[in-house]
Parts: structure tokens; C-alpha cells; sequence
């Protein structure tokens, strides 16, 4: 069986996200973008969990604030995963949801932001 | 070994309250004050779910009220019990807290009415 990893070892193939190597200041700039995303998402979390309870009427709807409180933490809990192993992946995801800028991550060298790029919708 | 059920047949001991027979006034009454101490309940839920959320200053606190309403929900789930074998178990404990008064028990039997007041705290 052909080792795909060693298949084209002269055209600059992308490294697997495993094997990338972090320096301090791109961990820096990472877990800056990371935390900034973060805390915008749970703060529109508090925002539209008020107006919702604000327009609660019937008491059915306390239990589908529940739900939707416990669907939130559970999706942040699954998005925001800071392992280096998946980190493109993940700020490539917040970019797609506009909770980060491509200014967030300026200070990652090329192999990360070209990982965060394959994986960025077009 | 002694037979408690038949150690005094004569002096009127209280009914067991599974052998409690319901009318269909006294059903009528009892569904009647059930929802409205549930309603009551839920309403006051409603208010202070609201409230809460108002005062939700730190995104730890969205579950916080996530807990708070599962809490809510499953004590409502526990004490709102509608067996005929345990209501004016229910009934009193709704008594207790205030839920409902006396008056909304108007049109049970006596033997319901014994069976609350035994249940409910002096």
C-alpha cells in the first residue's frame, strides 16, 4: 500500500494539522482570537437569552428556554476546542460565522492561515 | 402477628388512601384546586424566570438559569402528582405552602378534608 504522506514529498503538500509546530507568539495569537470569539458568542448568548425571557407568555415556554439554554452549551462546548490538533479547523469555523476577522489571527505563520483558508467556506 | 387494619373496627379509624372513594363532585373539586395551585406555581416560575434573566450579568449565569429551570421543572414534576392514592397528600403540602386555601377544598368529603388536615404541619 502507497504511503500517501510520502507521495509528493517536492510540492510543498500541506502538513497535517497534527504534525504543525506552534510557536509562543502564534499560540498567543491564537488563544487571543479564541477567547475574543468566545466571549462574543456568549454574550449574544445573554443578550438573546433575555429577549427571550422577556417574551415568554405561556409556561411551556420556560421549559423551551431550558432546551435552548442547554443547546447552546452544549454547541459551544463542541465548537470552541482548543486542542492545536483541530485549532485551524475551529478559527476557520469562526470565521465563517463572522465571529472573527481575518485581522484576528495576523500574526500566525503561513501553514496555519493557509490550514485556516482550506478549511474557510469559499 | 396483629392485624392492624382490623385492630379497631369501631372507632371510625381513618381510611387507608387508596381505599378512599373519589365522587365525581369530589373529583371535580380536587382537579379544580390541582390547576390552580399548578398555575399559580407555574406563574410565579414565569416571574422569576424573567427576573433572573434580567439580572444576568456573567455568561456563567445563562446556566445557572438553565439549572435553576430544570430544578423547577422536575420539583413541579415530583409534587404535582395526581393519584387519587396520594392527593390529599398533594393537597396538603399545597396547603403548606400556600399554593391554596382552605376554601379551595370546599366540596370534598370528610374523610378527604381528615385525610389533608392529617397531612398538612400544624
Amino acid at each position: 500500500m502507497e504511503d500517501r504522506s510520502m507521495a509528493s514529498p517536492a510540492t510543498h503538500a500541506a502538513a497535517p494539522l497534527r504534525e504543525m509546530k506552534w510557536s509562543p507568539a502564534e499560540k498567543a495569537v491564537a488563544r487571543r482570537a479564541f477567547d475574543l470569539a468566545l466571549r462574543r458568542e456568549l454574550e449574544a448568548v445573554v443578550r438573546e437569552a433575555k429577549d427571550r425571557a422577556t417574551k415568554i407568555q405561556e409556561p411551556s415556554e420556560l421549559w423551551e428556554l431550558e432546551r435552548w439554554l442547554a443547546e447552546r452549551r452544549h454547541e459551544i462546548d463542541r465548537k470552541y476546542d482548543y486542542r492545536y490538533s483541530v485549532l485551524p479547523l475551529v478559527l476557520a469555523a469562526l470565521l465563517n460565522e463572522g465571529r472573527l476577522a481575518e485581522d484576528d489571527l495576523h500574526g500566525l505563520g503561513q501553514d496555519k492561515l493557509d490550514a485556516v483558508r482550506r478549511a474557510t467556506l469559499p
